[in-house]
């Protein structure tokens, strides 16, 4: 059993334990595991309170399937900066012959991608990109803008890992919020506070920093540095399995980049503005998992309360 | 507002109200929607429900991502039988130049394709795919054999419809048993029972009958006539939007399929047998809303008290 005095150990070891302790099973593919009743517990739970942070007056719940119409990813302007991480969605496209010829080589583990054509899905590369074309599609925001709360299924984000705490599928919860510039901005300072309480109320040890996307590339390099001298991203980090300590949520603005490209304007016929936060919510329960233990009825009163409300 | 002197609309007509109404948002893909709070309240109640149909004591609980390894898709036969619906992950391969390319070709909504390979993932096409090599891994099975609760996205089938009812990115619970050839099939009996009375208790009109898998081509047509006759798959059909009532829950007996291909055996060291029943959940909830109409306030209590425990 992991306690606290575990807060050490690698992350070889930590994944070692997960598994040992049945609460990751592996696949055979990294950054890719099942998960037992007790991570699913935990997890639900900081989902539930991740969703119950905004108040549902002020925001507007929707849900999005976990692919995107390859069309809204190509004008987000997502491949020009994440071209290696996004994941697009092939199907079969051919004649029973060939069909037989693709199961020939499938059988024995062959290559059989030249039966396989694009679609017009992608895989949705965070829970927020489907709520600005959604939003765009009625017209000018009203006064004051619009909340979202959303969340859900990240199929896959083409970054195979060791680290249990960097998978290729997982969940995140996100609000989102569009509107006039300022009002804008007020709202991610406010989630900001908002966002670190709900953490500290779980007893980690959360840090809020100034930080950059992992751009592709050279040209990255440059777009990290802007967006980090802009503090257009902000991240609350906290030790989980790396030498640095890992983001569980992020706060990110994103000035005019999806209003322009999606068409959102203010009531006032004024560009919008929009920015998220999101939770990551694997990262969550390992963070959790970590510090406090693998047995979630051991974890301080204080941290169970706040996820399952046992006083 | 939806009533139930509606129910013989057609399937435009029902997808047109359900737009109107919020309850689904179009994405600009084919059986691609959002939801709103209402149309997900419904479906975590049904989700909840479906779950607690089995004992806790008699399943283990396991959650899948919603991304399957390739090879065991390869090793699952599923190919032969469904190339046809089958979504396969592919991601970015190339150089600094390359992405650039990608991107403008994106940017102006034209093929990228070739920049595009196969990954080592592929996506589920059913929740109960990736149980057979988990508990395969394990070794032989115990006395008895398992059972396993499991759920979550199919993030894509490829069938585009316009039909409401057949989605292209959905959820479904599962209830899988692993074990001797007589208790495999005792069990499904008894889920047959289990998930009619649930269903029945949602009041919604349903009927039990054989049913075969969509195979490809032609020699599927000898697979699902083969498959008919031997009743290895039956569904739990109502009408919902198609002129033929539309399965809202399959329970399937697979005999030695998976076992032989996972190598799952007894306890006994016998080959295993395998069955499963699905509960497909958006299918679930427009049954509801067709019937019981599109406030959820105003259903029968009977329906609210089993979906939300309401007196």
């Amino acid at each position: 059993m992991q306690t606290e005095a575990a807060i050490d150990v690698d992350h070889d070891t930590f994944l070692k334990d997960l598994i040992a302790e049945g609460l990751l099973i592996p696949s055979g593919t990294a950054g890719v595991y099942g998960t037992n009743s007790v991570f699913e517990k935990v997890r639900l739970a900081v989902d539930d309170a991740a969703t119950s942070l905004a108040d549902p007056r002020e925001a507007e719940r929707l849900r999005f399937p976990p692919v995107l119409p390859r069309r809204h990813l190509e004008t987000s302007g997502y491949l020009r900066s994440f071209p290696h991480l996004l994941g697009s969605v092939f199907a079969f496209d051919g004649s029973e012959r060939d069909a037989v010829e693709q199961e020939a080589r499938a059988s024995e583990h062959g290559d059989w991608s030249e039966f396989q054509r694009m679609t017009d899905l992608v895989l949705l590369p965070a829970a927020c990109y489907p709520v600005y074309p959604a939003i765009a599609e009625r017209g000018p925001l009203p006064p004051g803008g619009i909340t979202v709360e959303t969340g859900g299924a990240c199929v896959f984000r083409s970054e195979p890992s060791e680290d249990p705490a960097r998978l290729q599928s997982f969940h995140m919860h996100e609000h989102v919020r569009i509107g006039e510039p300022e009002a804008v901005k007020a709202w991610r300072e406010q989630w900001s506070h908002r966002a670190l309480a709900f953490l500290t109320d779980l007893r980690l040890e959360v840090f809020l920093q100034p930080a950059s996307d992992p751009f592709f590339g050279r040209s990255g390099r440059m777009l990290a540095s802007s967006q980090l001298q802009q503090e257009l991203k902000l991240e609350i980090v906290t030790p989980i399995s790396a030498d640095e300590p890992t983001a569980i949520a992020s706060l990110n603005y994103h000035q005019d980049h999806f209003a322009t490209r999606f068409g959102l304007v203010t009531s006032e016929g004024e560009m919008a503005h929009t920015a998220c936060v999101g939770f990551g919510e694997e990262r969550i329960v390992l963070a959790l998992l970590r510090t406090h233990g693998f047995d979630p009825a051991t974890w301080p009163i204080e941290v169970r309360g706040r996820l399952w409300g046992e006083a």
